[in-house]
């Protein structure tokens, strides 16, 4: 049940810069409430850039394959947040919950594909600790115009 | 206070099919932290099928009357995920919060109504201890053009 | 560290009528678990009224900068109906979270500077202790065509 090495086996699909506050904003990415650790919604960001295939709405510009895909990138970067927080994955006793938010056309109707894509990424690191609760629903915007917004809470060792 | 009763007394409005995960998901209907239960959003389902009146937006193809029904079923559904948890609604404490989504125009400004169809149902079943904490908002789009997602959490018997 | 001393400062910023429950509503606006105080969605309103600066969406009838006015009332309102709960922000651990939700059209991309309206405002009475998890994201439709509506959660000291 080594997770962390099954995320490090990800390799170059995690971004090499870390997940960040902008500047000057008043909110922090993770808060810790006895053994929950909560995180900020985050997105398909590569270091403080988002590549042009996750920028748009589902529906539109994107294919469910890009959102699936936007998804788990996603994904990637909320657990390196979880690493800021608890250094190690080891740490994580199982997943909690997975607030699933997909930029879309009013028409666009299969959020749950997309949303796989993060679901799908905590399963195959954590197994059926990876497993939560979840939330896939459709938005009409998101900043940056990013593809997908995600924010997890997970249970801890303390 | 015998809430199981109550719930019963709703006879054939309780879905004959339970709610369940699609197959291949990696997700679950709830998980337990300390003595919360969480449950995944859901929706106006009849098993694995979505009547058609409760299919479409408010604003559109559905009427307030039709959304607050959508919103009453899926409270239904919502209840009996929770007997799935933990059996019985009699070791329900009280009912904690009541996030509600609802699928609709971008000139549509009643959720509150709506969403009412879920407070109502859960008030009628447990009393002072099914008022809950809420936000009632408008989302573009819905999965399978369900009319309503509502998620929930409660404080139970342990 | 007198939380209660900076929020009083703010003087007539301070709406002169307190949050409420629509009368008649199955819902409450603010529900303990342990120290964790959580709060149903609010929005700008002042009483039971929307200032017309503060309807509408973003990207049509309102500039960024009255979105940003309208989260930082709304954070005020939140703060109000902390002070229902606990009688003194002085008892206030630590802001947990903000659950931003901005009404805006579908092109609208800048839902981080409206939420900072009201983040900004929690770190100007709460100082460190102000920061949080935050999402900020994109609705089509709120209630009343408010121009937000956030819900927070706080952790107290019991």
């Amino acid at each position: 049940m080594n997770y962390e090495e099954k995320f490090l086996a990800l390799g170059n699909e995690i971004p090499s810069e870390e997940p960040s506050v902008p500047e000057g904003c008043n909110f922090v990415l993770y808060r810790q409430v006895s053994n929950v650790l909560m995180l900020s919604g985050y997105g398909p960001f590569i270091g403080p850039t988002v590549p042009p295939e996750f920028t748009g709405k589902l529906g539109k510009e994107l294919t469910t394959q890009q959102g699936y895909q936007a998804a788990r990138l996603t994904a990637i970067n909320l657990l390196l947040i979880v690493r800021q927080s608890i250094q190690t994955l080891n740490n994580v006793v199982h997943i909690i919950e997975v607030n699933g938010m997909v930029n879309c056309t009013p028409d666009f109707a299969d959020q749950p594909t997309v949303i796989n894509g993060c679901s799908d990424l905590l399963v195959s690191i954590f197994g059926d600790n990876g497993k939560h609760i979840r939330s896939a629903v459709g938005m009409n915007a998101l900043a940056f115009n990013i593809a997908v917004e995600i924010s997890i809470s997970l249970l801890i060792r303390t």
